[in-house]
């Protein structure tokens, strides 16, 4: 462990293996186990908001008549299924949104790929909550250390990152459930490496499901496979013909033993209040706060224009066709939280895209760059028939990391996907305790089979 | 299609996507079929010699618990497993040994990824023989049309080409056998790049197996899930983000389309006479002759002269501790020829390396590189303990593209793995005639009951 900590990109799996087998629970900060049952509970939520979209319909047709004793949940849904095609399955729903949680450094979304074999493998095996939690933690803190590692070339090349990084994570995490050693958990990891796949071309497309998928999945499938004595080639990770190299070009090896076990890059994870584009976040906080103070009907309104850095203008001012289009819009985002009032997944939708007033509204939208605004920043201006002039800049959106969401507000918006999910009031609040304490759970049955269709 | 053939930059995947749904089994000549038998019969015995080794075992241990109603044949086992698991232990057992087949241009050996997930589902619904191989054929077609795209920058980055590109024959050939559309096969294509996985590095381990059963069994899978209406970015293969540039730098799409369903490279498929390094098969071709021309006793033989062009040296000469060891070794190449007569599964298993007499023999032989020889070929002096110097120069060895085995020897060779994986001569000579006759077949099911364990 030390000779490969003094040399990272010599011996980068040994050391990653070596932290996935060893690392104490009682060495996480308390903050830091809060924030796993925080991404926990945002994950859960995005899943079921989902649970009963086509693209998991379809999922489900696919793997059900394939898929071994049904010991694992498949969230929001009455189905069960095998751990690996339920890590399949709730790991494309827990990202379908794109709502779920960001590693801003990597734009890695870290919980959807790790967070459900971990939960899968628990829940067939009966293991505890804060094994589950622990197990997770390792995980997610994996596959961001690996983005890091060759980041940005390797998302700019073309390569998914949150699907070929989230399956070192998801390897990593059942790795540490299922109680390997050091010397196995290196090899689940290197069995990772040949399993990492996804491309960001195929982004808008449901071929981003199955990257996101099937990270969760292969990543539970190397574990196992490493439990039964499967190994890779020592140096998989970090060799001359190993992945990093491979998909990374220059890969920073040294990011993945920085600090490890002491700063944690999972503690940097951010939540989306909103399931669009992260750029479009200020603007629709803007659009909100103006509303709020203004009381604004959309009669009232004779036009809007956004000003931005141009990254916002590159990202999101184009024409809105559907609801893909719509969740990266400049002129849908301002339109529903002005109109609405609101920026949910309903607002998101495509009854919310079709309707004539929100349509009639996203032309009233101007947007323009204003370099003099730093990323990450937007300033609104509302024109009222009136002739009046209303403004509102933010320069940190709420759910960035200098704005992170509160629990409560993370509660919240988990109420709102759980209600999408069909889930009543009652049932939601006990989800929501059922999360918070979870690492006092015996057992993640209890919570997993809440997470399952609702009574109806 | 003729837009995609006349600038298959940009349309590459909706070409491969019409050329898989449309090819009409007629047009295929009579030539290419026969060779898609002998590919099979070829895969079969690969994968029956190693069915009950460890490998396989470990494979069948974790996807037993997880698999669906066994509606296809693992290979030389008694158990069933769902389609895709069976997909994957059948591929993994049939490149275990690299002893299967090699389309020499671009190192893919390309029937273990893309046979057994046809065969799987063929058996699983019951369709015909004839429909199995011929999609099959186009699927290896693809595998390999795709490897040269990306050749011969992706392997030499650290990709794994049978896996990386076995996928996408995989996907493609599951197409075609469920009927898909040109625009469904598109998506299957699509949503194969999602999926293309596997690293050079790890090719001496273990990791290399799980690459290898996953092009296998995600090609089935993106073939599944497009028919249930996923679908991939039009441009997942060729884009600007996509598969090809990610893990192919500058890719020649040109080769993809370039004589299309006209000049197949899978016409060039080879197969090999020895479980080994494919440099080593003229060595050893030189010292059967030898052996046989003069009858060489071990004792007789003083010392063994190998020349070859320096690749031979470069792959081949080195230090012999395990049997993966053995399976590169100019030495031990030398050693089982001249000694034993023979150099197949047995010869190059832990036992043979172990053996004293082996050993012992293996220490007579120098490896000299010589530049006058071709890359290919190989010159072999015994020196015997009488003093005389017996020579035997190979151009081109058996199996290669000059020389291919022929029907005869491939069955021969299909006889030995057979026997290895506990059939008798009776039940080997069915299921001979079984492949041969695979066109005719009205169901695959027969075949593959056939070549599950025998009866004991």
């Amino acid at each position: 462990m030390e000779r490969a900590r003094q040399d990272p990109a010599a011996f980068a799996g040994q050391m990653l293996g070596d932290f996935v087998a060893r690392f104490p629970p009682q060495e996480v900060p308390a903050a830091l186990r809060h924030e796993a049952k925080r991404a926990l509970l945002n994950v859960f939520g995005c899943a079921l908001a989902v649970a009963r979209d086509p693209a998991v319909d379809a999922a489900v047709r696919v793997l059900r008549p394939l898929s071994g004793p049904g010991a694992a949940t498949a969230i929001g849904r009455p189905e069960r299924l095998d751990p690996m095609a339920a890590s399949f399955v709730n790991a494309m729903a827990a990202n379908l949104l794109d709502y779920d949680d960001t590693h801003l450094d990597t734009v890695i979304h870290p919980t959807a790929p790790v967070a459900p074999p971990v939960l899968a493998l628990a829940e067939a095996r009966g293991l505890s909550g804060a094994a589950a939690l622990h197990a997770f933690l390792l995980g997610a803190e994996v596959a961001c250390r690996l983005g890091n590692a060759v980041s940005p070339g390797h998302y700019a090349r073309g390569w998914h990152i949150t699907a070929t990084c989230g399956v070192f994570g998801a390897a990593a995490a059942c790795a540490r459930l299922l109680g390997l050693s050091g010397a196995q958990s290196w090899s689940a990891l290197g069995i990772a490496a040949s399993q990492a796949a996804g491309v960001v071309e195929s982004l808008p497309s449901a071929a981003k499901n199955v990257g996101v998928g099937n990270a969760a999945r292969n990543g539970l499938f190397a574990a196992l496979l490493a439990q039964q004595g499967y190994a890779a080639a020592p140096a998989a990770i970090e060799g001359p013909l190993g992945w990093a190299r491979a998909a990374g070009d220059e890969p920073r090896l040294a990011a993945l033993g920085d600090g490890l076990g002491e700063r944690w890059e999972f503690g940097k994870n951010t939540y989306k209040p909103y399931p669009c584009g992260i750029v479009l976040h200020p603007v629709i906080d803007a659009c909100l706060a103006l509303r709020a103070a203004h009381g604004l009907a959309p009669d009232a309104v004779a036009g809007v224009r956004v000003r931005g850095h141009p990254l916002l203008l590159a990202r999101g001012d184009r024409a809105v066709e559907n609801e893909r289009d719509a969740r990266v819009s400049i002129h849908h985002s301002v339109a529903v939280a002005l109109v609405l009032g609101a920026a949910g997944v309903r607002e998101f939708s495509p009854a919310a895209v079709a309707d004539p007033a929100i349509a009639a509204f996203r032309a009233k939208v101007r947007a323009e760059a204003d370099d003099s605004l730093p990323v990450g920043a937007a300033a609104v201006t509302v024109e009222t028939t009136g002739g009046a002039a209303l403004q509102a800049v933010v320069t940190h959106a709420r759910g960035s990391r200098e704005r992170p969401l509160s629990d409560r507000e993370l509660e919240a918006k988990f109420e709102e996907n759980a209600r999408l999910g069909g889930f009543g009031g009652r049932d939601v609040a006990r989800l929501i305790a059922q999360v918070w304490r979870l690492d006092e759970a015996d057992s993640v049955r209890p919570l997993l089979r809440a997470l399952s269709a609702p009574r109806s």
